[in-house]
């Protein structure tokens, strides 16, 4: 069952030839979510052959522009290629006037429903459930309300082994509790251990996406061993001070946070139009944290 | 001195690989005008190496995001690349309600000043004017209410031919009026005809830009004799019906519209995405009109 993140886009509000503002596509177990939605976000669609109409959840960070003027298009345009079912929207409040005003002027009637979702940006929240996944708010730290997004399987049941069961005979009306980690105890008092009976399932599998924000390590809990981190990196750390001021990260402090939080591996975006090439950024990454990569537009990054 | 049309998109709404929704630059006598301000329209500036800061007056036809959901993406960036100089928005009174509304969700306060020019859709009006050219609109006939424009350079001062003014004595404070066309009448009541004393200057150039619209005969008396003529051309003839229900225009349509208006060179654009060739709406308005281009990208139109 997939778990990738693509990337649609990675580079900050200034444009710059060739690099687009944030975007990406996650496929959790074939739901397809989209993570911001900077302007021509569609077009990023049709480039890598990415299929609209698969999105149902679509999260917005925040309302920097780069993060999410595509997104009025792009619900056009599954408006206009015969979309029906609902859509998921999850952003500040405010983004729902910016929707509905511009639609209403168009004099757009969608066929299809939005099911807007308010954020609330003082706590972490957990913002969608299911019995497999969760998706819960990162707080950032940013000029304006920002939330980043934690995506997380859920645990998976034991895997029952049912030669053992046989065995010991275990009754059929235990395998749920075995499922659930509980030891086995006969009429007698004898007990059977759970890893006698079960191994566990794959473990379960997590994206953080974090941007915009200063560097704030009051997030390294939120985010503590996530299999895959993507920490906005707008400067180098020569600029540090502008960082500060215009509260965005350095490539030095987003793997410093990955290397705190002790994620397994860092991907850092929101690079700044003055870096031409993007190399320097990653080579400062990895003298802190090793296992960095760039977001390019078009790179998939798969957790095993 | 100019009077060139640059095309950075022509595709109507439902986006498709490499084409941008509609967006042109005019440079009449090194004045820059954009018009229509598709979502990309920044990213094109960078790709056609279009200076965005010597935009000085953005016109935008109506409120469909194809035709302006590039705009406040565009408007930041000024703003972010340090631009001071006030710049002119002319569109319907509620595109400054988005812009306003956008601007203040991000926390932007721009460094410059937005002068926003209402337009009214009822009867044709001059919405700009200075000594060298007017811009006037254009009533366009499509779902929403729409504008098209016309860029129009005024009549220059016929030229003064030195040596015949010398030969026939004519004193210098009727320069002014031989330049408006006035015949010269001397003392002894001779007539000397203003065409003996002057020659006509350039003839003044005119562009007339109209999108989106159904075929309407009731725009032919403003674009009469325009040198160069933007028209739609959504689809080909034989979907005349669907051009007529979503208030198109076929590319024969929009080639009747040129001929009528006895215009001198038509432009067709905004073309469907199902159109993967354009050459057969090309050939299809050529029949009719045979000084017909295709609005492609990254293409230059110039009035000699």
């Amino acid at each position: 069952m997939n778990f990738e993140v693509t990337i649609l886009g990675s580079s900050s509000a200034t444009p710059i030839f060739q690099r687009h503002p944030t975007a990406q596509v996650l496929n959790i177990r074939e739901r397809f979510f989209l993570v911001d939605c900077g302007e021509g976000t569609q077009a990023q669609f049709l480039k890598y052959k990415v299929r609209l109409s698969k999105i149902t959840h679509i999260f917005i960070s925040h309302l920097h522009g780069d993060h999410y003027l595509g997104l009025v298009g792009l619900l056009s345009t599954m408006h206009l290629q015969g979309r029906t079912n609902e859509i998921h929207v999850y952003g500040q409040a405010e983004l729902m006037d910016v929707i509905e005003l511009q639609l209403r002027l168009s004099m757009t009637r969608l066929r299809y429903q939005i099911i807007f979702h308010p954020i609330k940006h003082f706590a972490p929240a957990i913002i969608l459930e299911d019995e497999d996944m969760i998706v819960k708010t990162i707080i950032l730290n940013h000029r304006i309300p920002c939330t980043g997004f934690l995506f997380k399987e859920k645990p998976k049941p034991r895997k029952l082994l049912v030669n053992k069961l046989q065995q010991y005979n275990i009754p059929f009306s235990f395998y749920g509790k075995l499922k659930d980690g509980f030891d086995y105890r006969d009429v007698d008092g004898n007990v059977i251990a759970n890893d006698e009976l079960t191994i566990s399932s794959r473990a379960p599998r997590s994206y953080a996406f974090c941007s915009d924000t200063v560097y704030d390590e009051s997030i390294i809990n939120e985010i503590r061993g996530v299999d895959l981190l993507y920490h906005e990196a707008t400067f180098l750390h020569d600029m540090v001070e502008r960082a500060q001021t215009t509260f965005h990260t350095t490539s030095l402090q987003a793997a410093t946070i990955a290397k705190k939080a002790e994620v397994k591996k860092l991907i850092i975006g929101h690079f700044s139009a003055r870096y031409k090439e993007l190399h320097p950024l990653l080579d400062e990454a990895r003298t802190v944290f090793p296992n960095t990569e760039l977001a390019i537009e078009g790179n998939r990054f798969e957790v095993e």
